[in-house]
């Protein structure tokens, strides 16, 4: 254990770094933030590259020592510093950003242009719970801090898929391809046999028309009133849930 | 149309006093930002008491004109110090919290201390779309300014009831209260018949126990695996999709 007292120190400058996108995305690495998230990570097999505590005898810091992660005690103003959020308590971890896998023959939830991290990171949870992958069209930074805190843990629990497979390459493996819209589809139980992405957009604009029109449905959920309107998170939520109510 | 440039006019320092709890509850006023919910406040009857805005040409600036409440011009900068949010476009509109109803035989969701307005709001959204009241514990600012955005105009949409019933109150006037628990619930299929009440606590805290002890029933959403957990407005929002879609 070392112990870092000045923002100036080098590593803690380099972990600051991490709080803009693109730095995340030029090293691959992001910031875990909290024990819970960070004992998620730990049991998914993630590798801590390094790791920032106020107190080095608490239990996430001792289990980190015991593998070739370096573990530094820092002061209140440091974690201050190096957290991104404002009251941290701690403790910091940097991981590399997780590879992305292949799409596979199994129910997905597919985010285009979710803009809020809040909401991305919910959905994520969500399709950890409900056994969907989760399949990241290009521009969502699913691994920026907000996101992951959103996430509760979900993404060490689900399948990230890369590459932004888009309908017809979906549809090529198999799997039916759904559009959420808020209105004018089907029943969600009107969808399938097998395996179904659901496709869902960004608050207020909803999904492209291409991406819309290119899928194979259009799915709907029905509300008490035509004027009536849910949450992105929480409409991709309720269509998972569907789903895996059903198998 | 009065002109107002200045951020020390008297108006804009008692719109901004707003921003405050515990100058909305002295007061009994909040602020609504933004066209989409200053519109669906005019279309459920709320008069609205101010309204300030940078384009007193607009319709909405119009509507209001044509009603007595009275129509400011500001400049961005006054606009700036007005809203609660960190670029407004505005308008922004003043209006009297509405007076909280009894509760009546009918679904309703209860929150319990859920503390983070976003989901407060998410949660009155989604009871709008689902035909569920909404019972709010004491404690929780359900007119804040995050919260009523989150909500996108459903605050407007739904009864909210005041008073805070408690489960035995409410199990007199004939409603099941059902907790919504983490585990060892009932399916919410269970539940019923007749109207139901849900409980959802706070993240990650839950339901007090003498809250879910007081219930009627308990109720858990099954998931994928025991350590998988849900975003409290997420949790909530499929009870009430269960509860609005066997109805």
């Amino acid at each position: 254990v070392t112990d870092i007292a000045s923002v100036k120190n080098p590593r803690v400058v380099a972990v600051t770094r991490l709080h803009r996108r693109k730095h995340r995305r030029a090293e691959r690495r992001t910031i875990l933030e909290g024990p819970h998230v960070i004992t998620e990570a730990l049991e998914s097999g993630i590798e801590l590259l390094e790791l920032y505590t106020l107190d080095p005898a608490d239990d996430l810091a001792n289990r980190a020592a015991g593998t070739d992660c370096p573990v530094f005690r820092v002061t209140p103003v440091v974690m201050q510093r190096l957290a991104p959020t404002e009251h941290p308590r701690g403790p910091i971890a940097v991981i590399s950003v997780p590879a992305a896998t292949p799409p596979r023959h199994h129910d997905a939830i597919v985010m285009v242009g979710v803009a809020d991290p809040g909401n991305a990171g919910t959905i994520i949870r969500s399709a950890a719970a409900f056994d969907h992958d989760v399949i990241v069209w290009p521009g969502i930074d699913i691994w920026s801090p907000k996101v992951v805190r959103a996430g509760a843990g979900g993404h060490f629990r689900t399948r990230i898929i890369g590459g932004a497979p888009d309908p017809a390459a979906l549809h090529t493996i198999g799997i039916t391809t759904a559009a959420l819209v808020v209105s004018d589809g089907l029943s969600i139980d009107a969808v399938g046999p097998g395996p179904v992405a659901l496709f869902v957009g960004s608050e207020p604009h909803g999904l492209p028309d291409e991406v819309r029109a290119a899928c194979d449905r259009a799915v709907t959920l029905p509300m008490s009133a035509d004027h009536e309107s849910l949450n992105a998170a929480v409409a991709a939520s309720i269509a998972m849930w569907e789903r895996f109510r059903s198998r």
